[in-house]
């Protein structure tokens, strides 16, 4: 599975045997976690992943995790990976049977590297429309934590290799992301984002995003979508960190044959 | 923490180092769970909690565990204890890097014994309103997920011993449950829960209440509450598994002195 993994700095002699049953991980989904592209030893925005998880940290309360010690794992694990996924897990820490959070919680904080996945086709993307909808939740709205349920049972929904992705909407109808992945549209000429006020994930590759867009003078807008403004759009794309911006082809009975904005973000983000 | 651990059967040699790091209940929370009494080696409600584990498994598409091998364990770490608390966990077991489900998921099992808790005080106890509130999403309602990061965000609202739990709204503003306890009012004689169809957990003790009270000639209605509810009950009291029925004498500027309905379930249960 991994190629390598660090539970509080140590390489654990059995993998399979690494975490406590009393972990708050495992216990109730406390914790967030990132997933960063390596690629010739350097993890991609690294700045930005550990930022995003010293917030989710603060938002759910949880210790952050020693900057010095976790920033020296991730560099024992990917300094030499040729190309690999890091992913970084830290959860709240071993604690009594009990929801209730302790002063004295110490997290546990797990550095693992995994293959990096195969290049995605580049010239076909299909998505779907999943079923599985996002609950909303303004106060878990927005970090990686761990509670991915929702995700989970989205991506079971199907089994075609064809179909890359699911858009998901949430529980009122609004379209939020991807299971794994932000979602842009161009709508005459404005590229246009879910605002994630009430669920899913401020992607670290929605960011650079926004930021490139910004640069490159193209009109921006985080808003209230609908499903009825992707069937609008001119132009769909999908970001994540680790492979970065993918444009559609297809969704149900659309197509889009063009992706001029997202070659120009491509271009200048060179990611 | 816990008196007993068995991980798929088995008593880890350092129950610290029990789980794999890429146990899909540690990634993304993707599992079940259940907490019962235990008194003098029986485990109260047993076949109930089963039923409800199995139930969960099935919401989520997890193979459920195999039954002979969990009563086992749960015969091996009960069996002889005088008071306790058994915990079964059921995640979807081991996966690489991905929400997707395989079709080839093992489940990971794992049964535990914990302390008993302390009994409660009988005469006084005190509720508070949680800030913290529920999402919906009725796909994941009524089953024990290991997806709780908003009772432990509830729960961590508050640190005064004297407050035993927290009554908890949805989004909507629904009264849903508390932390960790169903809730029940009396309302003009009749009595009445949320119906849970959104979100919250189906308790196996309200399941309990609720087949004791038609058994009592009480009636009861399950169905959307609110807060004025709440202040309009003549009797308020809360349920789990593990400490039975407990009657609420005060919340906020709210005083109750008498549960006669409480009482005559209670006797009824003999819990």
């Amino acid at each position: 599975m991994t190629a390598a993994v660090l539970v509080n700095g140590i390489s654990p002699a059995d993998p399979l045997h690494a975490l406590a049953v009393e972990d708050r991980g495992f216990q109730y989904g406390d914790g967030v976690f990132e997933s960063a592209l390596v690629t010739q030893g350097r993890v991609r925005l690294l700045e930005q992943h550990l930022r995003r998880l010293a917030l989710g940290c603060e938002r759910l309360g949880i210790p952050a995790p020693d900057p010095a010690a976790l920033r020296s794992d991730v560099q024992r694990l990917s300094g030499s990976a040729e190309r690999a996924v890091l992913k970084i897990v830290v959860s709240r820490g071993i604690g009594p049977r009990s929801y209730r959070p302790s002063r004295r919680d110490r997290p546990t904080r797990v550095v693992a590297l995994y293959p990096a996945p195969l290049p995605s086709p580049t010239t076909q993307l299909a998505l779907r429309w999943c079923e599985m909808r996002f609950g909303r939740n303004a106060r878990l709205a927005g970090i990686k934590h761990l509670n991915r349920l929702e995700q989970v049972l989205a991506q079971a929904e199907w089994h075609d290799d064809a179909i890359v992705e699911g858009l998901m909407l949430d529980t009122e109808g609004e379209l939020v992301s991807c299971t794994s992945n932000n979602v842009f549209l161009v709508r005459e000429g404005v590229l246009v984002t879910p605002d994630l006020r009430f669920c899913g994930v401020l992607g670290i590759m929605r960011a650079e995003v926004l930021r490139a867009a910004k640069e490159l003078s193209i009109a921006v807008s985080e808003e209230p979508l609908w499903p009825h403004d992707v069937e609008a759009a001119s132009e769909l794309f999908i970001t994540n960190s680790v492979r970065g911006i993918r444009s559609a082809t297809e969704l149900g009975s659309l197509r889009w044959n063009a992706a001029p904005v997202a070659d120009r973000l491509r271009a200048a983000l060179d990611f």
